[in-house]
């Protein structure tokens, strides 16, 4: 991927600093299924309460599944389908709303499936592939597509492939895939001991 | 850390392999302030829906302000507070439940929250430090005590410091630290094309 700078107070380790979500999908690089073994393995072992791995992801990939990956494509708001045409793997990203342990509802799904979906991105990194989360999709039509139970919740659609070369990025993606990548201040966000009191 | 094998069906960046959740944590060794601060940078870094970065974390350093440690223990239920007594830091995570741009609900905030909060255990894995999510605490309590606004919603507690050699685990603890990591088998959550056709 195309290396992009951050200000950080702190050195991040490479593979955390290095991910960021790109736009610019190179068609005519599959990927391969042991690639996607990996991902999936990456988020399989992120941390979930009660053990429950609440997640399920479900990988639609171009090339070994066209006619899954349309689905999961035309469940795209069109402003992510225009971008998304070329990307050959599309994964969505549910989370079962029971606990397995005793069928009562666990508010924790969401928080631990983001933690495995993260995961899947850092790994995919490792790989050299980039990622794109997006919550521009409709999770009823994605629902209906895939005959997706009840019980299940879907949260986020992901773009998996690899980075076009930068000599190859068309003009109508440029500007968003060089653009800088940006964060609020540390302060912000991160308090030390009390409320609202932000670290420095 | 100690070491732990896992069963995975593709090799995983060693990182995200490493990363588990342990409960023997060392007494004697703080974690300094240039710690936490790349570990809260790794959380800064996690990608969020419009970049919303909804996410909250106040950081309670037993070293460096006692007072705002107590009040993230006395929030821990019972059963953490046992072996939670000798964790140097205790981080309260939450999220905004409402968009910045536009002051609507934000229904992803505990989904991006959870990618922020396991990117700081992957960046603690990096340092050689333990982490351990928890659901086990009071959000009222946490919210009464750190007057926490209504407007965030409190989603985990997290543990973070050094694990204890090997050799000076407590009895009490031993089993819990040294017991194999388990995941579910890859297929049941992780499907191919069509919901439910499992991974293999």
């Amino acid at each position: 991927m195309i290396k992009k700078s951050i200000d950080t107070s702190a050195p991040l380790h490479q593979l955390i600093a290095d991910r960021y979500s790109g736009v610019s999908f190179d068609p005519d690089r599959p990927v391969s299924l042991d690639a996607l073994r990996a991902l999936a393995e990456a988020a399989r072992w992120a941390p979930s309460c009660f053990g429950d791995e609440p997640w399920r992801f479900l990988i639609c990939s171009k090339q070994h599944d066209p006619a899954g990956w349309q689905k999961a494509y035309d469940a795209l708001m069109p402003g992510n389908q225009s971008w998304c045409l070329h990307v050959p793997v599309l994964v969505l990203v549910c989370t079962d709303t029971l606990f397995k342990h005793n069928g009562n509802p666990n508010p924790f799904g969401p928080y631990d499936t983001g933690a495995a979906a993260v995961s899947l991105c850092l790994q995919a990194t490792a790989l050299g592939l980039m990622t794109h989360q997006m919550g521009g999709f409709s999770g009823d039509k994605a629902r209906e597509l895939f005959s997706i139970p009840e019980q299940f919740k879907t949260l986020a659609m992901m773009a998996v492939g690899y980075q076009l070369p930068e000599d190859k990025l068309p003009e109508s993606l440029k500007g968003r895939e060089l653009a800088p990548r940006k964060r609020k201040p540390l302060a912000e966000q991160f308090f030390l001991g009390a409320w609202g009191k932000g670290m420095v």
